[in-house]
């Protein structure tokens, strides 16, 4: 195909500066630089490439589009407006950035139809990216068969100069080289501008020869305010490249029209009333309207729109509850590993994985079949284990994009103290309801010699406190088995495992002992210990905070009834453990290096230590009728 | 200098070989298979190059050795005990990885003398090295003088394949070469195995091209094993250029002498006892000894000692609490950059930045000069405030290395919720007590309209619980400057600012209220309003939690007194409040786009809700003398 200019390209591409111009105005907030600057690019790839279905937005073959560098969310609005999406009609621009709008300070997905991941934090998109192409590869692998292709689709990504410095960028784009993946082309938005100013200033590498290092087919168009044409042929020349994934430097000019066009000026504030007139007077718009759509304009992206309005299936519901599984040392990882196996024969959906640490987070099962280009011989794209690399940001944000393509469930496993690395992805995995289960194996000081540098103390409340994330910390198989359930499950969560439960239960005890795995063991022994003094005690696991909360009140204070003293048990810090308890036994240090064993005893994590903290705790307590911290909750709720 | 090859030179490289199958052996426990096969590379660098003085450690010129790959931490031991630093004679290196020994599992600054940085945690060392190259490239700067070079120590840096893969080394990469750093040497060890066995399966990247990218001096040494000369000529060769950071690729084969050599089981595991002697035997060694030194090579490496000992100063020591510190998006951000600028005149020690949120963050002083190459013309070596780029993981190694050279104190900031991406540093940082002060600015909803990917609900409660960190929110330009106050004094905390005081007192309160930052306005408006309807209030504000609970306790017993109800307010998750209080009022799901004053109304943060929440546990307490939960953790703590 040639590139043939149509009347209403240069009209579409003014449209879009101006309307961002307007969005990023009318919220006095926001960002109008990149979306001015990269219209031309949007443009150019939506009106000759892009097969996207607005009536059915998640038809499951459409081309994906990401805008990793999410500040320039008035962009994809626009764009979706264009197209018709239902949720942008013209008012949802005009409250870009209000209370309750379509149209979030960074763009949702969940939130708003027709995006398809959440970005802004910078480097995420690049590496959901990463995961939306290999679902594809997957799929089509597994599926496609001679004039049969089902799954066919592209992934365009938009990335920046903030995305390329992050990190993830990095190991995403290393890994997406060395997996060839032909399907994913990204559109470097070259515009030498970062917050600080000159990108002069800080980043001076030389992205192409760093993306040729990664094995990518790179290319460059070197004026992307007004070359068409060369943006047309070089993601032209990029879909021909099918076993490398292509980025193409783009060199825009930021706020391309303003008067500070070029300038970090029109990075992160809206533009003058008068520099927007002059906008729009250049680009032959009445200077004087605002939030102006020419009709030629809507055309022809109704012509886009169609150009996906074919015969289409849905496809499965993204909206599904994100899950963590912690396991333990010893065991608790062994169990994970049958689970998985008998899981993954029953599930196809499964698409397994670790950050280099397969044979220590047991995450791989028997048969399974490496996810790598098959001229490696080390497998094939339809295999269902991918090998991360020590890349557990990437991991992260690439399961983000797995699970947003909308037909697999991705698993992988890390250390837990190296899912810290990748909390940043793992907090967006909680706001856009992806269903991603991390196997988190070697907690807290049971892991023993490797010491406190891999000994997370403070990791379990930083996951506890990220809203719709479970947290599972399984103390037995039966937990292990009952947290992939859960997570397997969607929104299904009072059918089945209720997060805590009753493990020993006493009529006349004395005091509760509240713990989750490892420690749940010590609280068994210290049951007996303290019964030879004549102390009674009931225990109890909690395994998973969220899941818990959720629970029926009567439920919950069946669990952690009022009366006698709830003292918690866990080898982690104690913050967070004073809404189950009246008094908490753990460790508010960091740990160190020795076996295990050796561990438990120096930091009082033994039976015998949680017997004599027991004690203690009822002594204290004697004689008084105590509120359950969970009565209590629910009492200064209800107001 | 020309490379001539001394008689000791193979019974070194071999006594380092067969002391680290030894000491991993014997603690059952370790990696010996990468000290194994760097140990031509270390020998020849620490006996033609490396300038140290065991006898005084912390003599601030010495020559600085970063193992990145911390996992090889037997090698760095070994190499310490050949040279006399104290800490490791030979029981010490028989004690490996047990406990409270000086030889943990991963190498720890502070706990073990002649350890420049904690590493183990893949990638930190590489970027704390760029810290440290750059502290000295400063000092140099600013203090060398015709005649008198004061600093000229070089960094040097070895590197293995898993660092390389982590986002964190290719931040510091980028930096590294955009600031021309020539006094770091990085050597990598690319022995082609990782944890999941050869690196073709994951990591296949043209590690060389990508460093030419980022603008380094790049060479390679293609039999590591054995090649001593190839080896000196390579870092010879780096040390001349002085305009460009070094990276030499050296091919080594991972437990090299061993039967399993070139495998991954040597990478993680002991050696068997046979392979261990075989090892010996092929080394000519005693098979049936351990722990052996011949005389020469301990002599050879005395002579290496030596070379360092000449007049030295001790530098200060970098024992010194870590901080953080969180403002408010609207006002105390302002009042830290007056701060700032006050304390850059009176500490020239001050070496600030951000992650390119320079006009946000409000970080850099009115005289403020870049820290540039000054072929940049952007500034020079001399000066005090580094553009860290879009690189918030990097940023925080760096400041650890910067504050491990032992002259500087590293401040930099990002938006709080970017604090998440460099956790994996921030925890270093408090574990190897590094004083290193975030600026961590735009916190929770408060930061508005960009909406809940940059606002952090449960980043608060996950640096609260990070142990030896000091999260402060301030509330206002007083508990802004006694944050700083406690950041730059060493081990004062008692003297200065009490973490946590009585800001509204009122001897017949109802009710205390208890915040920090933004919050603490609304619960004095909360005050006036429950003051109409009879209520009396008083109000607490904890700016940090660990300085709070390191006061005696009867102060704290003053500030959260038993008798009334206590209740917490703060946009945040409220897990870990339940420690200070008997209710929480606070943000328990993410938050949303909008101008911030439309958030604090959607979210129940306004005076109103605060006072009609406050009225509620009045009268749910009402009529009840209630224990303060400090006085209860004090009386359980005591047994």
């Amino acid at each position: 195909m040639t590139f043939s200019k149509a009347a209403s390209d240069e009209k579409a591409i003014a449209t879009i500066r101006c309307l961002a111009a307007d969005v990023v105005a009318k919220s006095n907030s926001g960002h109008p630089g990149a979306p001015m600057g990269m219209a031309p690019m949007a443009h150019t790839l939506f009106s000759r490439f892009m097969t996207v279905n607005p009536a059915h937005a998640k038809w499951i073959n459409r081309d994906r589009f990401v805008l990793s560098n999410g500040h320039a969310c008035a962009l994809i609005y626009i764009l979706n407006h264009l197209l018709g999406y239902k949720d942008l009609p013209m008012e949802q621009l005009k409250a870009f950035r209000q209370i309750d709008s379509k149209t979030p300070g960074h763009p949702e997905t969940g939130h708003t139809e027709g995006i398809e991941v959440t970005t802004g934090p910078l480097g995420q998109g690049f590496a959901n990216s990463v995961g939306l192409a290999i679902a594809q590869a997957n799929l089509a692998a597994t599926f496609n068969k001679d004039g049969f292709p089902l799954f066919t689709n592209s992934t365009y990504m938009f990335t920046g100069d903030g995305c390329l410095q992050e990190g993830i960028s990095s190991e995403a784009a290393s890994l997406a080289g060395h997996l060839k993946l032909g399907n994913l082309i990204a559109l470097y938005d070259d515009n030498h501008i970062s917050i600080d100013g000159d990108t002069a200033c800080s980043f001076t590498e030389d992205v192409e020869q760093r993306f040729l290092a990664y094995g990518w087919h790179v290319s460059h168009v070197l004026d992307g305010d007004k070359d068409l044409e060369g943006l047309y042929k070089a993601i032209e020349a990029a879909k021909k490249v099918t076993d490398k994934p292509s980025i193409i430097r783009v060199k825009t000019t930021i706020g391309f029209g303003s008067k500070q066009q070029g300038l970090a000026a029109t990075h992160g504030a809206p533009l003058k009333a008068d520099d927007i007139e002059g906008v729009k007077a250049k680009f032959g718009m009445n200077p004087k309207e605002s939030f102006v759509v020419p009709e030629d304009v809507y055309a022809a992206y109704k012509q886009i729109a169609d150009r996906g309005a074919r015969p289409t299936r849905s496809g499965p519901s993204s909206s599904r509850p994100t899950a963590t599984t912690a396991d333990d040392a010893i065991a608790s990882r062994k169990l994970s590993e049958t689970v998985l196996g008998k899981l993954a024969d029953a599930i196809p959906e499964l698409l397994g994985g670790s950050a280099d640490l397969t044979g220590s987070n047991l995450t791989r099962w028997g048969n399974a079949v490496d996810f790598q280009h098959p001229s490696t011989q080390l497998g094939d794209y339809s295999g269902k284990y991918i090998r991360y690399g020590v890349r557990e940001h990437a991991m992260g944000a690439i399961m983000n994009g797995l699970d947003a393509y909308g037909m697999h469930i991705p698993t992988a496993g890390t250390f837990l103290n190296f899912v810290s690395y990748a909390i940043g992805a793992v907090r967006l995995s909680a706001l856009s309801h992806h269903r991603v289960i991390w196997v988190a194996t070697h907690d807290s000081i049971g892991l023993g010699e490797d010491g406190p540098t891999h000994q997370p103390i403070e990791t379990a409340i930083a996951l506890r406190a990220i809203p719709n994330l479970m947290f599972w910390r399984p103390a037995d198989g039966n937990e292990v088995s009952g947290a992939y359930l859960v997570a397997l499950q969607s929104n299904s969560i009072e059918k089945t495992s209720k997060g805590g439960y009753v493990l020993v239960e006493n009529k006349d005890a004395d005091i509760t002992l509240v713990a989750s795995g490892s420690e749940v063991a010590l609280c068994n022994e210290a049951v007996a210990k303290l019964s030879d003094k004549g102390i009674k005690c009931r225990v109890v696991s909690i395994p998973c905070f969220s899941v818990f909360d959720a629970q029926p009140i009567d439920y919950r204070l069946s669990v952690l009834p009022s009366g006698k003293p709830i003292l918690s048990v866990e080898a982690y810090s104690t913050l967070g453990w004073a809404k189950y308890s009246h008094a908490q036994h753990g460790i508010n240090t960091f740990g160190a290096s020795a076996p295990a064993k050796e561990l438990f005893k120096k930091f009082k994590m033994t039976g015998d230590d949680v017997a004599a903290k027991a004690q203690h705790v009822v002594k204290v307590f004697e004689g008084q009728t105590l509120v359950s911290p969970v009565e209590l909750e629910a009492k200064l709720l209800a107001y």
